[in-house]
């Protein structure tokens, strides 16, 4: 086991307390202005970049970037919403897509000037180019190293 | 309004991606190895680090690390285990403290070493010094924006 030592723990922290202290920031905004939780933005944003506007589950879970543990429950509520819809898989009895809706894509346009603006605000408009050139390289080197990534 | 450039955007997403990534992988290991999740793992350490082992309940809504949401139902959970207790705050009525007992500091200390080896594992070791120095950098930045921080 390699030393884990306190320079490389406090960026941990840091990372960490980043993630919390803008995504809340993010999501409250994004409630009060459009009643659209982050989580839900995540899903739409998910299906919106895919070919068809449509996932299998299990691919949607691997490309959310919160709540991968309650998305079953997530989807269900958006179906109810009507922003998703759920279809059989064709070829595959057990598997289930998830699709966006026409409204489910209004919300999303609805949405994403608010949310890109607070990505701007609280995050991206503070760092340098150094900064974000640095960053990119760590967490590629990161999500490498994890195997998946994108 | 700030143009979000599509450098920024890219930086934006791959700290999302890195966090969902690493953190998903630490709980699976934490949940796995000691059967704690990592979100108790994060209220023990918070409670841990305060004066006393114990924190008003708004103070550690604003230092937990995940589901700030959740807490309530969270500490809710972690006193019918044990591993927290609850105590009337003194000199305000309506306040309440979480309070870390010896089960949950037993409980943190077996946890930890299995928490560490994974943050290095998944995270840590995959930086130089000079993308730790530079992450550090790009935090801080962000944090002092969003006044808070530590």
């Amino acid at each position: 086991m390699a030393e884990l030592d306190a320079t490389r723990l406090a960026a941990w922290r840091a990372f960490l307390r980043t993630h919390a202290v803008v995504t809340a920031e993010l999501s409250r905004e994004l409630e009060e202005a459009r009643g659209l939780p982050l989580v839900q933005y995540d899903v739409l944003v998910q299906l919106d970049e895919a070919e068809g506007g449509r996932l299998r589950m299990q691919q949607l879970a691997a490309r959310v970037l919160f709540s991968r543990s309650g998305l079953t429950r997530l989807v269900d509520r958006m179906t109810a919403e009507g922003l998703v819809r759920r279809e059989r898989c064709e070829d595959d009895r057990r598997g289930t897509y998830a699709v966006l809706t026409p409204a489910g894509r209004r919300r999303l346009r609805e949405a994403a000037g608010i949310h890109l603006r607070g990505v701007d605000a609280h995050f991206a408009r503070h760092l340098s180019g150094r900064d974000v050139r640095a960053l990119r390289a760590a967490f590629a080197a990161v999500l490498a190293a994890e195997d998946g990534g994108d």
